[in-house]
């Protein structure tokens, strides 16, 4: 049951989004440019950062939504769910373990993050840009997951939902919803 | 020292905003239309509530700031303290203190929220826009914070910097810089 009169038959996001334009706008364009726009990191790869952030902070609909986005960039599910289970043995890069690393300093708290884990990453091959969208995508969903649970907003439990969404993030990116209510409804 | 190469003399968000401008861009909006923008909350509150959440988050550069911002709107310095140390003793309206209960559970983790903080907050003639505000800075400010403390971010000491800093964030809002680099060079 939401804290406020969100609009009914939208899942998580979404509904904050519907009931605020004003600032679903620039948390859509935000979303879009570190997500989604061209970058050295895969789309995969930052998708995999912010699902195992919004893990972290235990946001059952950003997990999934974004698990289902990078499983859609990946091609992969079981990937996906090795990296929230252990991502330190999972089949990903050096350089995304130790950008996994930060990313989980910056969900504790900024000031976590040392220069001995930037160090580690760089020496993977990091960029100080990919160092830089890492901290901003853990950032980032230190926002998204609060505002979404902050709010008591509905998570619907069908994983067919999340698939789809999934594939429509990874594809069209955020700037435009991916859910309309009558596909939930 | 500054965990990547963000550009010399600009102090806290702005060297962020500056290394990075395609996601300045919407990070300061998301901060004009919560924070400046016409509002049932007035901008001294708003910014009480922002300053107070990047004081649990100990972000001294947001803290600072903010705090700065929110005595300029209410023309009062010992307040901002005073919120910061004890808000319930404040003197600020029952309204304002209960939702800074919110943005205080907020600060810890979405699901912390309750029906009853949100029940307590409406009572006292919180409307549902006020209280999804309340929320969002809240999140907001622990993106914020976490941007500017897992850079590593230079934060001068000097008091002036930030009461310049929060008068023009006070009149002016967030769509633009509000320090030059030669300000502070």
């Amino acid at each position: 049951m939401p804290h406020i009169a969100l609009p009914d038959g939208l899942p998580g996001i979404s509904a904050g989004f519907a009931f605020r334009p004003e600032t679903a706008r620039p948390m859509r364009e935000l979303a879009h440019v570190l997500l989604h726009e061209p970058n050295t990191l895969t789309g995969g790869e930052r998708e995999l950062i912010a699902t195992y952030v919004s893990y972290l902070n235990d946001c059952y609909f950003c997990q999934t939504s974004h698990g289902a986005a990078a499983a859609a960039h990946l091609g992969d599910e079981e990937l996906v769910k090795r990296v929230k289970a252990d991502f330190r043995h999972a089949a990903i890069s050096e350089k995304l373990k130790a950008l996994l690393v930060i990313a989980s300093k910056v969900q504790k708290g900024g000031k976590h993050v040392t220069a001995e884990d930037v160090e580690a990453a760089r020496r993977e091959g990091a960029t100080d840009l990919e160092i830089h969208d890492t901290v901003l995508i853990a950032a980032a969903f230190c926002m998204y997951n609060r505002y979404v649970d902050g709010l008591g907003t509905w998570q619907p439990r069908e994983e067919g939902l999340y698939a789809a969404m999934g594939k429509h993030l990874a594809t069209e990116g955020y700037r435009k919803p991916s859910i309309e209510r009558a596909e939930v409804a």
